[in-house]
């Protein structure tokens, strides 16, 4: 390889590290347990000390050209303090960028990791061939990241890209957020079993009940699994799921007219059971999805035949994510590759 | 002055011509009805003569850039074809650049009514200190406009801004774009009228009610004046008005974080009357509002104490137009302008 560059994914349970050259091939990946009990300076010590024996193996070789970091949490991208972190206490206005750099002496950059999520998949995923992108991610909440013109659209606060925050239903589910029927409360794993929970309790006896008193970890994932065996109820949660996604991604595709929009994080995994109500409802509620949506839109393949060139002809893609929980990890060892060009260029 | 250029708004019902300077200075203005009914290329034709007659008039002591035109419909900005437009029977993917080129012998811009409006507000309006802006546009429909780093940000297919078809309400009112309870069911001029006579039919005999039979042009105007003499009926009417453009401004700037949102068009002269259900609304409903909202939201003033430069400190400014109908105006004659700065830009 000509160059690397290091990815962290500062997770609140995992902390995974990976080195990764300038075409996107993954060099070596490392997952630690986040010591989080410890305090922010003793994760942050754990990090560097990775990432150290990481470069060691490779800087002689080809010359590590910085460190990214997906953070799941409010960040500073300018001063590289961590805000606040929901998934990490303790990380209260933490300078974690300044911390790394004392002690790794190279370029580091902090992002939020729906956004560095959003631009793995916008480097190497399901919107490699793009340079507008929005990514959904379906996780324990709803996270969202936005890509315009090739880099992150923070916003003027670096708060952009809230799209689990969208409101379907104007007196739906209270959201941890202050809002009510926030896309969150109808679209995240949590919302699933909510969801499934309050089926069970109006009617009683079903598949759905049996699987929940058998089950010690009854989660969407067994709710899928049911749905999949063509359980009613099971489905009838995931098409809700699907209409909830629909509703909004209508308004974002009448609202910024992207070429592609990317369903990502672990509920993604139902994509078979929740995907056909999405495209329902975008033909029936989007003009500019009726006006621009290709034939057969759950066809879609990776670089198949997608119209990157945008103009009148666009089909307007609506797709999975392809890198998993690993969209991170690159979008993230993207960074210091993308300010190292913004400074070469500048210097031209 | 310098240099000059004509920006046209192509109505359905006028068609409006100025001649603007480089610093936004109106030169001169015209107003002429659009005859319609005689077709396109005499449509084009009037236009022509008149744009002739200004030019003429200046090009001797300043060159003219270009000029710039405001269509209300879907342009294709490459070919200069008016697709289609609702409001201009006839302009069937009608060639309008190349037959206003053609007779002029100059520089000629299309783009769609809503974004030139957009411009114009970003360019001289209440957005002048910003390069990120959405407009909304409350008229007849309800129309948007987006400018993202100073320039309108059309989309793949040139679609983008139709904030007006946002799902406010799942199961709303019908709405002509195929949806049901899109933004423009509740917060445009003809929205307004419906819903006094929704709560007409329901109550009987009341203030509004004589109004509308006593008013043979009972208009969204009249309701406006109900309210503000203090009609109950009618300020329940602004209110809602006010909570659906709030619901669809909190999932805006949850997605966005721009620094500014701009309310145009007819309807936002009843400003007073919608607005703190808006500001209302969005406290609520935006957790990134919520973070960056000013200690007295309706006492933005433009150019007052805005801070322009991004970042955490950016307040999040909810305001009304400045320009008017003369927005698109503007907007047009400002086209020519970009487009010749950056053909400089390319050269050197």
């Amino acid at each position: 390889m000509n160059k690397f560059s290091i990815g962290v994914d500062l997770g609140g349970t995992n902390l995974r590290i990976a080195a990764v050259d300038e075409q996107g091939a993954l060099v070596e990946k490392v997952t630690l347990g986040t010591r989080i009990s410890l305090g922010p300076d003793r994760v942050i010590g754990d990090m560097c000390d990775a990432i150290e024996r990481m470069s060691e193996k490779y800087s002689n070789s080809a010359p590590l050209i910085g460190i990214g970091v997906g953070v799941p949490g409010i960040i500073d991208v300018q001063t590289g303090l961590v805000r606040e972190s929901p998934n990490l206490p303790g990380f209260v206005d933490y300078p974690a960028r300044a911390a790394i750099e004392q002690r790794l002496k190279t370029i580091v950059i902090l992002e939020n990791d729906a956004n560095v999520a959003a631009l793995g998949e916008k480097w190497l995923g399901a919107a490699k061939d793009y340079s507008d992108v929005a990514i959904l991610t379906l996780g324990t909440g709803v996270g969202g990241g936005l890509v315009l013109g090739g880099t992150i659209w923070r916003g003027a606060n670096g708060m952009a890209g809230e799209f689990g925050h969208t409101t379907v239903e104007p007196d739906g589910h209270p959201c941890g957020c202050g809002n009510r029927g926030c896309l969150e409360q109808y679209a995240s794993a949590t919302a699933v079993v909510r969801m499934a929970r309050e089926a069970i309790a109006s009617r009683g006896e079903s598949a759905l009940a049996r699987a929940a008193s058998s089950d010690p970890e009854f989660s969407a994932k067994s709710i899928y699994n049911l749905a999949m065996e063509g359980d009613e109820d099971a489905r009838r949660i995931f098409r809700y799921v699907g209409r909830c996604l629909g509703i909004v991604l209508s308004s974002l595709v009448n609202s910024l007219n992207l070429p592609i929009y990317v369903i990502g994080g672990g509920v993604s995994s139902a994509w078979e059971a929740f995907s056909p109500a999405i495209f329902e409802e975008l033909r029936r509620r989007s003009i500019v999805y009726a006006a621009t949506a290709p034939p057969d839109p759950s066809a879609h393949k990776e670089g198949a035949s997608a119209r990157v060139v945008p103009g009148p002809g666009h089909k307007t893609i609506i797709t999975r994510a392809l890198l998993g929980s690993d969209a991170g990890l690159y979008g993230a060892a993207r960074l210091p590759m993308i300010a190292e060009a913004k400074i070469a260029e500048a210097k031209r």
